[in-house]
């Protein structure tokens, strides 16, 4: 029998700690037995093994690393670096890099994740400013992979084709498409469209060999449409697709309440359709595990108000990224990138 | 009694032209009498006098400008502005700048609409590429303006200024809101958000006096919140926004009628609450006109595929900007972004 996977877990992140992401990987503890996977539990000791009693069988796969430190849902990325030592957040990530552990999981503070991340495994995306910010977008075929949606605000051709790199590996070894289609997000699907840095990148990216299947420009309505798997952007105009997006399910989320509210035909077809909502609200809000991209290490953000099932769906992500071949397609396509092919593109610009 | 305003029709613009133009305005005849508002309607005089036999009283406010000659809506902007004289788009944008119209409209193909708009009548605004679009955006509270939503890609400060500019008197003529509160699209509120040209913009836009009320950044969800009345990117994230927020109301929408569809007491609901999702959808697609900002001469777009409604409600923007203060406004605040202000900018960048 191989080695497990062991997964790194910071017990003590998000809005609810071990009462939620304890019961959360408990209740998937046969899936995680078919993956041999294992888990190191960060945080407080007393307030996991509570909770690990209710669960003796899940128990058997987890060891706990005691700590009483946390790091607060609100503290800036920059403190968090200065004071996070010995927090569950840290000691979550610094497993990896002292070879503990295969890929961490937390629901903490996203910016505290991604600089303390950044701090102890160092990036393998040199050109990066930080980890790239994926979002798995709700489409009418199932998931497509955005990036990067706030992470990497200024963004030339170079950057956005790492972007690509990485999100057609991901989507690979998540949803186990051999060939994702990946587009650029643009204003329109001419050649001539956009600014110069997505034009120089789709150039690259139909020239080069960064990406098995590039299918050029698409727009922001395309990203539910299913049209392709990859989106990549900058983390500019990525953060405004993704914002905006929200904006709008909740706005008409609540004019569709306030709709059906205003009558009495509308209050009844509303109880009528209540359970037709919930499933509507769970396409439109997929709860979704993410990895921080370009990390030497793997490392997945839970959401900050992940329910136990939410958590546990986070941890999956981080297993099937463990074990599949991510790490190393990157890192071979990231290669193809360095000076050669560099050179050649300035060239041709000259 | 004041001279009458003088609203020039392309009459064959759009997917209906004249059978759905002429009685969408004939409907509104109390309307414009009570504007002192009279129409010049360009386009092909049969078909126009055949509508207009069904109107006798709006009739008395027309003069019929006739042409054989119309743009296709596939038409490719350059080609329009080569071959469009004397089409009944050309003709409606002349009458302006022969002094003849106080304003356009047309639902005809944007991109010549625009590039003959500029060639006519030049643009006030010379810093700008061409005309900017403005949409406005449904929010809890009435209409955001939000600009440039596609037609300028690279935008500097200074052009987001001018945005800013034009956006307010825009606001302020549609919407009767003395001082309307104007922000920054960007990803995050802080000062040190975003890239270089958002971030300048926010430095000169809070010390100056361009706009009366000027409100920080706001982020994506912002524009359904009503939090401020306008909000200015570039046309690159501005366009990223509209499409993405189409493609999220189609998406959800599509996924409420599966959901409703999946069960009998969803279908139920369906058929009880069928009223209340036409207010949704009329909240959630306002049809309304918009203006080209930044020309010498008010000249409204019309959406291509309005109904005899939604075509008359774009002529009402074009006779409320015609009657108010908004060139005027716009003129003066922008000489305040004039050589003064921009050596100012640069000794304090040095």
């Amino acid at each position: 029998m191989p080695d497990p996977t062991v997964i790194s877990i910071d017990a003590m992140g998000g809005d609810f700690g071990p009462p939620v992401i304890v019961p959360g990987l408990a209740g998937e503890t046969g899936h995680w037995r078919a993956k041999n996977a294992r888990f190191l539990l960060h945080g407080d000791e007393a307030a996991i093994s509570a909770e690990l009693k209710a669960a003796p069988e899940f128990g058997q796969l987890c060891e706990i690393r005691h700590t009483d430190r946390a790091i607060a849902g609100d503290e800036k990325p920059a403190q968090a670096v200065r004071r996070g030592k010995g927090t569950s957040l840290w000691n979550a990530v610094e497993a990896i890099r002292d070879g503990r552990a295969n890929a961490a999981v937390s629901a903490g503070n996203s910016g505290a994740l991604m600089a303390i991340s950044k701090l102890i495994l160092r990036m393998a995306v040199a050109d990066l400013e930080r980890p790239a910010f994926v979002a798995p977008w709700p489409s009418s075929f199932g998931l497509t992979t955005v990036l990067d949606v706030g992470a990497n605000i200024d963004c030339d051709a170079h950057r956005l084709i790492e972007f690509a790199i990485m999100g057609a590996a991901f989507h690979r070894a998540m949803h186990g498409v051999e060939r994702p289609r990946v587009a650029l997000l643009n204003v329109g699907e001419e050649d001539q469209k956009g600014h110069e840095e997505v034009r120089e990148a789709h150039r690259l990216l139909r020239e080069g060999a960064f990406v098995a299947d590039y299918r050029g420009f698409v727009e922001g309505d395309d990203i539910y449409s299913g049209v392709v798997d990859v989106i990549v952007t900058d983390g500019f105009a990525g953060n405004v697709a993704l914002k905006t997006a929200e904006g709008t399910s909740q706005f008409i989320l609540g004019e569709l309440r306030a709709a059906l509210g205003a009558t009495l035909r509308g209050r009844i077809a509303a109880v009528l359709a209540r359970s037709a909502f919930t499933r509507l609200r769970a396409r439109i809000e997929p709860d979704r595990g993410v990895p921080l991209l370009g990390l030497s290490g793997i490392v997945v953000k839970a959401h900050g108000g992940a329910d136990a099932r939410g958590f546990a769906s986070a941890v999956r992500v981080a297993v099937d990224l463990a074990q599949s071949d991510y790490a190393a397609e990157i890192k071979r396509n990231l290669e193809k990138l360095t000076v050669p092919q560099q050179s050649q593109s300035v060239e041709k610009l000259g």
